[in-house]
């Protein structure tokens, strides 16, 4: 099943099943009016949503309109949690090495995971708003999942069972703003502004044998104006997957329904598929010739991140975001 | 105006109008469901909430009922955005001083702040589950804020003008897991778990001449287990005031209306009035004796915040939480 949700009626969107393909929707207001509606209320909305999706795809459904992915919030338009895990140890191994630093041995047994902001999330097609160029303004390609109520202190194996959705993400970073960010100790802000979402939201079974239960084995690809970056499986060099992401989340407290979990960065040991964000590009050439020459977002740059099946097909739809500088009308004095 | 969620009508609770001394309610269905869809409307809402207020207080309302604080959520039992800055400064110099450290000079200009989970709040008379003891369980007394929404780039004078309710706050710490969680490098996750907010949230008018745009100028009181732990003023050595840590938080970002910045534990350089966390005092105990002998809570133990106006009354009423230990029934094998 794939769910999206539209840009109208208020803050949260309107919910809509889309079809397979993700060409046209259908409002579903009878079952539930939004996304964390639906999650609020999952196990007995559930079998209704199928329902829908099913006549959907047999062109049953008279109401069905065809969609543009411009309409569309992110699957959820704001949510109550966002927390991303960093799972590619081969992305943390870089960033270490980069440094000159060891990655501390506790860093494969326990996660590396940051509480984002949540408030404000970007649709697929919506621009990302820049204030500066100098803030060094980068792309990260990531799968996230989303759970229900998860209770404190669940296990890794349970913890699957309370993936409800997947999607994926552009989790848009300052570069150029974390060092000295991170460097005060009480992790990412100023540098993890909003982060963009997949247009659908997808259950797992969607992904057919691409899904074991915990990773997906399809790769992300990654694009910068047209050209391809990177296209790293995201089902390779995973060291943590979902259940073990979700369970580091629920330690010290219980999960509400709706929270969203990050994989991080995609990155594969194999560095010939690319890479899923410039600044892991970057760090390779500095090793590699003494100078990082790949640049950063600049205004009008695009990028456009999607997971193809193996029939060619996009899963979730594109995110396709341009760079925009950021302008503010200040209140007159 | 006082304004609170009870905890009835799903998820979110059902907004209510508090007398002016917090003994009375009234259901507001026809202005605004829940705590979230009147910050997200506030600017119509308001003078239709205030009228409300203004008729309870005259006992003009024959639908208001006597309130017990255990039917309350948190004012927001569930938010998009918890942001909670450090805003005093001696308690920043206690915790570097008591590691041997220097703070740095951009820590008198560039506010500490840290994003919280808020996906599953705590009311004020809720329990403070804690599955070990060991893991050293802390209260923090604090005051926050929320906002409308805010737009990026917003200076710290402006921002004052998007504050529309002041809140108390419990942020729960875990002090035994924090270290090796920031030695990470990503900041907060199992050292914060879900914080507790006082019964009412109110609008700054409530504090008249206590309030003077960006602090809170009373003192903030916490007892354990019936006795005064410490009083301090949230007035008195605020190094970045409301404004400034909205201004912070809305750097590289909008800030959507619910957003709640806290100040972070309050903390006077005079230490005659006691402390807002027990942290504090086992810091200084350290430093003058060597050792620290104030214990962390245990199960068992009662928390109460709360903030007195000038005529002994609760303004916020009180938080009051007792620690309880937390024991999951696994799912049978």
């Amino acid at each position: 099943m794939k769910l999206a949700s539209l840009k109208s009626g208020g803050r949260d969107g309107t919910l809509v099943v889309l079809d397979q393909f993700g060409d046209r929707a259908v409002k579903v207001p009878q079952i539930a009016p939004t996304m964390q509606s639906a999650l609020d209320n999952w196990a007995d909305v559930e079998v209704e949503l199928r329902s829908v999706y099913r006549l959907l795809n047999q062109g049953k459904l008279n109401d069905a309109f065809a969609l543009d992915i411009k309409q569309l919030h992110a699957p959820l338009p704001r949510a109550y949690q966002w927390a991303d895990g960093s799972a590619y140890l081969p992305h943390v191994e870089l960033v270490r090495k980069s440094r000159g630093a060891e990655v501390p041995a506790s860093f494969y047994t326990d996660p590396l995971m940051y509480q984002g902001g949540s408030d404000m999330f970007l649709g697929p097609a919506d621009a990302i708003e820049l204030a500066d160029e100098a803030y060094g303004c980068d792309f990260e390609a990531e799968v996230a999942v989303v759970t229900d109520d998860v209770p404190m202190g669940v296990d890794a194996e349970e913890a699957r069972d309370h993936i409800k959705l997947i999607m994926l993400v552009n989790d848009v970073s300052l570069r150029n703003l974390i060092p000295a960010e991170l460097e005060k100790g009480f992790g990412f802000f100023h540098g993890k502004p909003s982060s963009a979402f997949s247009p659908a939201a997808i259950t797992p079974d969607e992904l057919g044998d691409a899904w074991d239960g915990g990773k997906v084995h399809l790769a992300l690809r990654s694009m910068i104006n047209g050209q391809l970056f990177g296209d790293p499986g995201a089902g390779t060099d995973m060291t943590f997957d979902f259940g073990q992401l979700i369970a580091h989340a629920a330690k010290t407290r219980h999960l509400g329904a709706g929270t969203i979990i990050g994989s991080g960065t995609i990155s594969n040991q194999d560095r010939s598929h690319g890479h899923a964000c410039i600044m892991e590009k970057r760090m390779l050439e500095k090793l590699q010739t003494g100078t990082a020459t790949t640049p950063f977002l600049k205004f009008g740059d695009r990028v456009k991140i999607e997971m193809l099946n193996n029939d060619g097909h996009s899963i979730f739809g594109p995110i396709e975001q341009q760079v925009v500088k950021y302008e503010r009308l200040r209140r007159a004095a």
